[in-house]
């Protein structure tokens, strides 16, 4: 993938990952496919300090992370429309112990916009959208652009694909079709497309929230979010200099109250509970490694999260791990 | 749909939804296709004593039981391996008050097992498998079965399908075809295929959870599982006598220590959570609902919940609403 995507690069006027020669030199792995909504979020991020490298799965995310082979990653964790996304709880949750270094140091939030696109110069007008014969997009888009679809694009030939920015490169290269895409502005620079219509999906404020991973044996500090795009990072954030903690644990099964009583300690700490999600342990059925974010008080200064907090957590669980501290 | 089913119920030999005469005639919503794992979960726990019918979408489950247009609905809730079943959460979550009369009534234990299906007589031996020419299953059912296809069908093709079950009907019609299906004995009774052989899936104890929904404003009492398969309904079950109740509620966003809060007046009232689950408002972005699963002190009689409890939980949630309360 990654050839692949550093020689389009090279030929594209549009190139994301140059390697900066007078800065620090880290890589980022973001879940592909190139000019995916993971790749503009690592792009807003990380912006041009970065060299960023697509992965195809999120289990390859976290692998580098964990082997070291890439600084960061940038991964989606939860959209604001449709909640948690299970496969990053999921390895987080980790109930292997395979990614035991990788911690979460870093959220970055990307409103999803989508636009209609199409191959340069197709369309002799911006609202040409009679002559459009066919249309691409991944299956979530249609529905979240039902509105605009059903008033301009009643009747018209529908595919579904793997990906609103393979849809892109599917219209960048049919040279003798008359189809648009339903994709990003992002996607639409990536691929040299023109944006036929922008902002066209139903609800405005849908966005998805990121986590940057990296390993905490690596003595990477946090990332800093890229220069001014810093305040497109907290887009329907709930505040913008919270200081968050994740933190996993499973209770014992059956046992009265063990929930509830992991729960308080996070109270008599002062740290408030702003999310809370539960997986399958994969070790019995209906046991769960529950992950609790909260918001901590700001005088418990860098770390965020006190040891004290934790031993008092390991005593009531079974198992419990820090996953990061990060500011909002 | 009911046509369509019924249709095939009169000419088969394996009538499921046959309407008892002597007994009082109930109709009973199940997420189809027909020969699916909800309709076997319909069957196990409703038996003969009901009218099945199969409904396309989670969505027809609960507008059926709100409209009063069937008795109860059987859907599922949970998987022991994948989690929660989201759009069932969503529409228990209830964000615009569409099913205020839908609540929970019933659960059932369905464990997952899947078999090696083909047309009556096309394989001589049971384990002539050699022979086979393509696969049909679900997506899933592929990574559910990976240790007895790695052995048998390396490189045999394989042929997505929507369902299990539809991977069932579908080699029943292939007249020249050498194809077998991945589907359950359920399946295979249904659509008269030979069971080549039994329990290929990996993991012995996979088991989905459903829940029987009603209408509280029907009278209807809470359906009793039907006779000899009452042991199957516990399969996997934390406790076979327990009694839980299913509340939902939000908190104000953004208050520090509010679920602590409401989380506590459930320890307070002597209740177990044995469940927790948060699902997107849909009216805000970041604020969620919550879906809290508790286990009731046996003194609490038939209701299960007390007043007194929701009137707590009422004054410290936005919203706070009872969603049921069921033996297990």
């Amino acid at each position: 993938m990654r050839s692949e995507v550093s020689s389009k690069a090279s030929t594209a006027e549009f190139c994301l990952w140059s390697i900066p020669t007078a800065m620090e030199h880290i890589t980022v792995k973001f879940l592909g496919p190139a000019a995916s909504f993971s790749h503009q979020a690592a792009v807003e991020f990380f912006g041009k300090s970065a060299e960023l490298l697509p992965c195809v799965s999120f289990t390859d995310a976290f692998t580098a992370v964990q082997q070291g082979e890439a600084d960061y990653a940038i991964i989606p964790c939860e959209n604001s429309t449709n909640g948690p996304v299970v496969q990053t709880l999921d390895l987080l949750a980790d109930p292997n112990g395979f990614y035991e270094d990788v911690e979460v140091c870093g959220v970055h939030y990307l409103t999803v916009h989508h636009c209609l696109l199409a191959r340069r110069g197709v369309f002799s007008s911006q609202q040409d959208y009679g002559s459009v014969a066919k249309l691409y997009t991944h299956p979530q888009a249609w529905g979240q652009c039902e509105r605009f679809l059903g008033k301009y694009f009643k009747s018209i030939e529908r595919q579904d694909v793997s990906s609103t920015s393979k849809a892109g490169e599917i219209v960048s290269k049919a040279k003798t079709e008359q189809s648009a895409a339903i994709a990003s502005r992002f996607a639409a620079e990536f691929h040299d497309l023109d944006v036929l219509e922008e902002n066209i999906e139903d609800k405005t404020d849908n966005t998805t929230r990121f986590l940057v991973l990296r390993n905490k044996t690596s003595g990477r500090t946090a990332p800093r979010p890229f220069g001014d795009l810093n305040n497109r990072r907290v887009q329907g954030a709930s505040a913008a200099t919270a200081r968050k903690t994740l933190i996993s644990f499973m209770v014992r099964q059956y046992a009265p109250g063990a929930l509830a009583e992991a729960l308080l300690i996070f109270k008599r700490h002062g740290m408030n509970l702003t999310s809370i999600n539960s997986r399958p342990s994969q070790k019995k059925n209906w046991q769960y490694v529950f992950l609790v974010e909260c918001q901590t008080a700001d005088n418990l200064g860098d770390k965020g999260v006190g040891t004290e907090i934790l031993s008092h957590l390991q005593s009531v669980t079974e198992t419990c791990r820090h996953l990061g501290t990060w500011s909002e």
